[in-house]
């Protein structure tokens, strides 16, 4: 079943109409994942799906019994009869219904190779990819989620929270225990609890490796509870969609220099925190967020937050406004509407180990909902 | 630590410089993975690498702690001082070192939007892209491994051998199980076996989705154990490495068609495993384990093997010869050289349930070893 609404696949056809674009194109690969498939098409996953200006879908697949199963389109083709080449089907599927003259949209992040291939297929056609171009109307779409997906990030939520209930009691029965102990017992409360699994590698950092932004590998067989500052970074997918979670573990004692750290990433969350309202832009929390930390000669080197969704990193992006005069260009102001789901996740890398606090919040038009309820945990 | 030899590197320059490539880049993001990156730099990920003719590499990251600790590189550069750009810390490390005239190769999964950017900023650049261009020479080094690259594989292998086989107990007492408990028990098995964890998602299917080539979602809570053919493919991250297996799973009673599709599966693997030896060329195996099977009037929609490493779908890969011609164009006769390390996994779907013989294999001088252990486990 597609996800997007007809308002929503609507908003994106009066965009390709007013740009002149009388297909576009989305590819969904190992080599490449991209999302905008299974909203749009029901697909989950290894497709092409071609969305054409009246509307018309066609989906390339592989697996014909998953996209008989899952994908709700107006055509369906099955790579196997054009020998596997997602490229020969496509230039059928394209000449079919718009000939040999059009102008085909694909996105930013599509195969360089292909689109020389199409431009070479249709020497009379013109092949588009822009920066600014159809991928925002996907990020408007997808960034502002149906009460149907707002229900199931609840329902995430609310099974995430029982797992970060259960950290402490874990840990403190378990002293001495791996950052990989940590990570089983996670991984395996995210089936329990009855999701499909983690919704990113789970990260479990103990003081030597929390500084870092993206451990690696991601949980060790280090032991986690050394005195300092640790840390674990989950998500559970929940019914296709993603939580994240990122909740501070203290172990007593802490230097002076690593209170101060907890102390400033606490500070830039409430500050984040408390001024979410509807219509705030995106930017503006984030740079008093990243600006506070700063200001006491901290690091944070990464994003205030960013939606979850179908990604664990869906649209909008909570992020600074670009200095980049290449990025400006195709930046765009991002007021949070309600409807949004995303994480607000300042925090601090340093040698002497890193912080950060994450929850998952939803927008609506009262104000923001926090759907979890992470937060340090001190062990002493 | 980079992966690659000095010798294999050698390959790759020597390739270079016969087509008078200036530098080749690789890009390794979220929205698209290149394992290549790892291979050439050391560098996990979320990084863009340049490999220049005369062999300088530079590397544009994020992490920079990550990038510092694990990266082999010439040149390291913060993309944070680009406010994030990677494109204008790239323009940047391009004019440095080969001023605004040059050959620049990117791979065919590059994003198409970043190679117009970079034609853009530099009019007198050439930006190639081609099907057998570089990306086969990646191809080529990555397809045989390093000796410390099969000892780690073969680590793996064990690791998977003893949790392959504890299935049987652990689904003999556990009768009336639901697939996802047999994917909780596997995967907490490769963290304890001291695993970073699975290599994709672990795929439980009783026999109303074991047909399926990919099950959505990967593991269900429908029960495991009805009769029929139900399967379960897996894979271990060891030390940055893949495996991969399938066992059948057969729950008594069988219907005849049923046992028929075991036994041509079983025929299709043996079929396959004799033929092996150094230097038959991998299409030939496809080909004649695939072509058993559809003798047979039963049907095997994907390719009968592929490498692993530090992907699951490594070089090389074991499918038929294709036919379309623009396949054909970029297509190699693939030898199965002594160093490969790839799965033999011939299988059939069906509507009434399917079945897959998937083990993971070292070619060496002598002949085929394999290192796996998976074959049909039967409940009775």
């Amino acid at each position: 079943m597609k996800v997007a609404t007809q308002e929503k696949i609507n908003a994106i056809l009066a965009n390709m109409k007013n740009r002149g674009i009388d297909a576009v194109l989305i590819s969904d690969f190992e080599t490449g994942r991209n999302k905008n498939l299974q909203y749009l098409s029901g697909q989950p996953s290894d497709a092409m799906l071609a969305l054409f200006q009246d509307g018309f879908t066609a989906l390339i697949a592989w697996d014909m019994v998953v996209a008989k199963q899952l994908s709700e389109v107006d055509k369906l083709v099955d790579v196997g009869e054009y020998n596997r080449s997602y490229r020969a089907a496509l230039v059928d599927v394209l000449k079919d219904k718009l000939g040999d003259k059009f102008k085909l949209e694909v996105l930013p992040t599509e195969s360089h190779l292909l689109a020389l291939q199409l431009q070479e297929a249709f020497p009379d056609g013109e092949i588009i990819c822009k920066g600014d171009g159809i991928a925002n109307e996907f990020i408007k779409a997808r960034a502002v989620k149906t009460p149907p997906e707002i229900a199931i990030l609840k329902e995430g939520a609310a099974a995430t929270n029982t797992i970060i209930r259960k950290i402490k009691s874990f840990i403190e029965s378990n002293r001495g225990l791996r950052e990989v102990d940590l990570a089983i017992f996670l991984e395996t409360e995210f089936k329990k609890a009855g999701g499909e699994g983690p919704s990113f590698d789970t990260l479990v950092a103990n003081v030597d490796r929390s500084g870092m932004i993206h451990q690696v590998p991601p949980a060790s067989d280090a032991q986690l509870d050394k005195p300092g500052l640790a840390l674990t970074d989950f998500g559970l997918m929940w019914k296709g969609y993603a939580t994240d979670v990122t909740v501070p573990l203290l172990f007593y004692p802490l230097s002076v220099e690593q209170q101060r750290i907890i102390d400033v990433n606490r500070e830039a969350y409430d500050i984040a925190i408390n001024m979410l309202e509807p219509g705030i832009p995106a930017h503006i929390v984030a740079e008093a967020a990243i600006g506070h930390i700063k200001s006491k000669g901290l690091n944070m080197p990464y994003g205030l937050g960013h939606g979850i969704g179908l990604e664990v990193h869906d649209p909008p992006r909570l992020a600074p406004k670009p200095t980049d005069p290449e990025l400006l260009k195709f930046w765009q102001e991002t007021p949070l509407e309600p409807g949004m789901v995303f994480t607000i996740e300042p925090g601090i890398t340093s040698d002497i180990g890193g912080s950060r606090i994450e929850n998952d919040v939803l927008m609506t038009a009262s104000g923001p909902e926090i759907l979890t309820v992470s937060g340090p945990i001190e062990f002493r």
